[in-house]
C-alpha cells in the first residue's frame, strides 16, 4: 500500500497530451469523461464495484512536487519551464460523480464520471483505472465464491501469490466487501481494520522432533487460537490423531481445540473422514478448515460430494483472480467544452462494442416497487426527463430492441454519487462495514438467477431514447 | 510503489509461530530456508529470477514500530508484553544467498537462501515469495515476448490494467531486465531510471474539430517527438493520410515525423497497408507501432504473416502475465538448529513432487567449456566436494537417472551469491543496466531448444548423490 504520492502514476502519454494541450492553451477547457467496462469477468452476472476510497486518496494527494518536476525535466521531450511551473499549482479542482463501492454493477454504465479541466481529467485516468480494474476484479471474484459458501467462513490468504504489495492489500480489502470474513495479511488488518486470522505453517510441524510436540507446542502458546495443520507427513494416521490428542489435553484446561486445516490431499474423502474421526472423539465443535488452490469451483464440487467443510481459505485464485486476471474498464470522453458549452464527443470503432456512449449521463437502478427486485438499469442523458413518479417505464432489450418489459410502479436509485465537486470532497466516504452490508442489502435486489455462476441471466442496461438518437446521430456523423 | 514500512506485509501465522517460539523459549534457534518453484510458468522452458532489489529493500526497513506494535496489542490472540517488546527490538540479523536478478532459473533449485534465527526468517516468507513470485513471472513473460520480438523496440503500457499499482511499477521493471526498451509509467521511470515512452490517446482526437487538426496540435506542441494514433475514426481512410499530411508539415520545418501507431482492426493487413502508404510518400523512415492486447503468440502470429511492425507496445497480458498469473514460489524449511547444529529436515507430502529438499544446498551451473554453453545446473549439500576442476562430471536425468550425459571440461559457476552475513549487507545490488546486460549474457550461454517458447527441450538439473541419498533417507524415517 503507497502513503507515498503517486502522481507520476500515470502513463506518460497524458503528460505529453497535458503539455500539448498547455502549448495550444486549451488546459483550463473542460472536459467530461466516463470510466466503465464492457465485459463482465469469469461469465459472471454481474461485478461489484471496488476501488472508491483508493481514488479518493489519490486525487487528494494529487500534485507534483520537486522530485516529480526534476524528473520530468530529464525526460527527452524537454519540456518548456512555463509547463512545469503550472505543474507546480496543480490540483485536482473537478467534479467526480462514482457508483458506491459495493454496488453490483453492469457493462456500459458509467461508473466514475469525471468533469474536469481537461488537464486534469487527463492525467488521473491511468491510475484511476489501475484502481478501479483491479479492486472491482478482486470483490467480483469474492462475490462468485460467497455466493457458492454463503454460510460457512471464508478467509483471504493468498499474499505470498498476490501480484506485489498493493494488489495483496486492496485484494484483501476488496474480498471483505464481497463478504470474505478476514484476511491473513496485518498489513491490510492495520490498515483498513479487517478482521485477521491465521494458524501455522508445515515449518512449524518440521520443526519440532514430532508433529504431536509441535501441536502440544503450539496449544500451550495460544490455547484460545488452535487451529492445527493436520497434513505435513500423513493427515489421516499422524495429523488428525495428534489433533485429537491435544484437544483432549486442551479439555482438562478448560480450553477447546477450535478446528485443524486440511491442505492437500483429496479435500471431499478427508474432510468426511477427518469429521468422523473428530466426532468420535466427542470433537463436535471443531471446525474443519480447508484450503489448497481453491476456487468457487472446486468449492462447489467439493459440497456437491458431500464435504465436511466449515471455513475455507482461499489465496492464489481469488487474489490473482486467476481465470481473468484483468477487467478491462475503460476512461472515455464523453464531452469537452466548445464554445463554453460541454458538447458530447463519441469515439469510432471497427469494432461495433467499442463504439463509446456520448454525452454526460446519468444512471439509475429501476427497482419495482410491487416486487422489492430491481428490474433493469436505465441511462439516459443528465436532465433527462423520464417518468420517475407514478407513470409506467419501458425498458428495451439494448440487443434487442423489440424485447422489452414495462415497469407500472418503480423507483429510480441514482447510482452516481457526488464525491468531489470543484476539487472539494461534498460527501464522506462510508466505513468499510457500512460498504459491506450496503452490498450485501444490494445483492437481495436481484433475482437469484442474475446471481448464479455459470450462465447467469442477463440483467437488463437499458439505455434512453434520445441517449441512442445521440449516439445514432454522431456516429452518422463521422461516417463519410 | 511502498516506501512505507512493509514489516506487516506478512501472514498472521507468521507472528503466531514467532509468538510460540517465543513461548517455548526457541525464538533464537537457527533455522534455514530455501525460496524456490517447482514448475515454470507458461510451458517456457526457463524462469528469470527478479524481485531482489525490492527484497533487500524490504529487509533493510524491517521493523516493528509504535503503529505496529499498536495493531498487533488489539489482536485477539492477547499476545504477551514480553513478546511485543522483543519485537521493538527485531531487525534482520541473518544471512541471506540469492540468485542475481536477471539469471536464467529453473524448478526445484534454490533461489533464495535464507539462514537467521528462525524468529526472523519466518516473518519474511510471505513478503519475500510476494515479491519473488511477482516479478519473476512478469519478467519471464517479458523474456518470452523478447524472444519473438529480439530486434524490435518493446515497450511497456500495461499500468491500467496491472493488478494495482505495485504491480504496475515492479513489473515494469522485470520487463526491463528481460529486454523490454521502455515502460509508460513514469513513476517506475523516475523510481528507476527505466526509459519512458508515450504518445497520445484518442481523447485528444476525439478533443478536436478534426483529426487532422488534432495531430497538427500534437506536432506543434512536440515536434520532435509525434507518434500519431491514426485509429480513432478510420485508419486507412483517415488516419494515414493524415499522419502523412502532417509529417510533410514538419519536413517544411526540417522535423521527422517518428512514428504511427495501430491500435486496433487487423494489425498485419493495416501495418502492411500503412507501409506502402508512408513509403510511397517517401516517408520510410516512420516507424509503425502496434498495440491491441499482443501477447507473445499473437507477436509470432502476426510476423508470420508479414506484419510491418517495428515497435510493439504490450500491456494487459503482460504486465498481469494474463495467461497464467501466478508463479507457485514456496519456502521450505531445509534445516533446523538441533544441539548446536543445522540440521537437514523434509516436507513430506502425499504428492511426490511437493516432497521438499532438506539440507542447505549450493547451485552450480555447469558450462562446458568446449561449447561455452550450459549442460545443467548441478545441485549439492553445501561443502560436498565434487570433481570442480579437472575430472568429468556426470549429470543425471533428476526424472530418469539411468539417463545422463558426462561433461569433461566444465567451469560450475555458483548461482547463490552472499547479500547479507549476519544482517550485514555485503555485496552491492548491480545497476538495472548492468542486470540488464547480465541477463542477456546468461540468455546467449543456452542453447535455443531451451528458449524457444513452445515445447521447449528441458534444461537438466542434477542433484548431487549425497542430496539424493539424504533425502531417501528422511523420506525413509518419516514412512512408518
Amino acid at each position: 500500500m503507497c502513503e507515498s504520492r503517486l502522481t507520476l502514476h500515470t502513463d506518460k502519454y497524458q503528460i505529453n497530451m497535458m503539455y500539448a494541450h498547455w502549448k495550444q492553451g486549451t488546459q483550463n477547457q473542460r472536459a467530461a469523461f466516463e470510466a466503465y467496462f464492457r465485459k463482465l469477468p469469469f461469465g459472471n452476472g454481474y461485478a461489484v464495484f471496488a476501488g472508491l476510497e483508493r481514488i479518493v486518496e489519490y486525487l487528494r494527494n494529487l500534485a507534483f512536487g520537486e522530485e516529480e518536476i526534476a524528473f520530468l525535466r530529464t525526460q527527452e521531450e524537454n519540456y518548456d519551464e512555463g509547463f512545469l511551473a503550472e505543474l507546480e499549482k496543480f490540483k485536482f479542482s473537478g467534479n467526480l460523480h462514482a457508483v458506491r463501492e459495493g454496488t453490483l454493477v453492469f457493462p456500459n454504465e458509467p461508473l466514475i464520471l469525471v468533469e474536469a479541466r481537461v488537464f486534469e481529467a487527463q492525467l488521473i485516468e491511468t491510475a484511476m483505472l489501475n484502481f478501479m480494474n483491479y479492486q472491482t476484479l478482486i470483490a467480483t471474484k469474492a462475490s462468485r465464491i460467497k455466493q457458492v459458501a454463503p454460510v460457512e467462513r471464508l478467509l483471504e490468504f493468498g499474499t505470498r501469490r498476490a501480484q506485489e504489495a498493493d494488489a495483496a492489500i486492496w485484494g484483501a480489502r476488496a474480498t471483505y466487501i464481497a463478504g470474505f470474513h478476514s484476511t491473513s495479511n496485518l498489513l491490510a488488518g492495520m490498515r483498513f481494520g479487517l478482521p485477521t486470522s491465521g494458524t501455522h505453517a508445515h515449518s512449524w510441524v518440521q520443526g519440532h522432533d514430532s508433529e504431536e510436540d509441535a501441536f502440544r507446542q503450539y496449544a500451550e502458546a495460544l490455547p484460545d487460537h488452535v487451529t492445527l495443520l493436520v497434513d505435513t507427513y500423513d493427515t489421516l494416521k499422524s495429523g488428525v490423531p495428534n489433533a485429537i490428542r491435544i484437544a483432549k489435553e486442551l479439555e482438562k484446561k478448560g480450553k477447546r481445540l477450535k478446528g485443524i486445516r486440511l491442505d492437500s490431499g483429496d479435500l471431499a474423502y478427508l474432510s468426511k473422514r477427518a469429521r468422523a474421526m473428530l466426532d468420535e472423539a466427542g470433537l463436535t465443535d471443531v471446525k474443519i478448515v480447508a484450503s489448497n488452490d481453491l476456487d468457487e469451483n472446486i468449492i462447489a464440487e467439493l459440497k456437491a460430494q458431500g464435504a465436511r467443510i466449515d471455513v475455507w481459505g482461499v489465496g492464489t485464485q481469488l487474489i490473482t483472480a486467476f481465470d481473468q486476471p484483468s477487467l478491462g474498464g475503460v476512461y472515455k470522453l464523453v464531452a469537452r467544452e466548445k464554445n463554453g458549452d460541454l458538447e458530447p464527443v463519441i469515439k469510432i470503432s471497427g469494432n461495433p462494442e467499442k463504439i463509446s456512449n456520448p454525452g454526460i449521463k446519468e444512471a439509475y437502478r429501476i427497482v419495482n416497487k410491487e416486487t422489492g427486485m430491481a428490474e433493469a438499469d436505465f441511462i439516459c442523458m443528465r436532465g433527462e426527463k423520464f417518468s420517475r413518479e407514478g407513470e409506467p417505464i419501458k425498458l428495451f432489450d439494448p440487443l434487442h430492441p423489440h424485447r422489452f418489459k414495462i415497469v407500472n410502479e418503480y423507483e429510480a436509485i441514482p447510482l452516481l454519487q457526488p464525491v468531489f465537486i470543484n476539487g472539494v470532497r461534498v460527501s464522506e466516504l462510508p466505513g468499510l462495514d457500512d460498504i459491506r452490508s450496503y452490498h450485501e442489502i444490494q445483492l437481495a435486489l436481484f433475482w437469484p438467477e442474475h446471481l448464479r455462476k455459470l450462465n447467469p441471466e442477463m440483467y437488463r442496461i437499458t439505455f434512453s431514447r434520445a441517449m441512442l438518437d445521440l449516439k445514432a446521430e454522431l456516429i452518422d456523423r463521422h461516417s463519410h
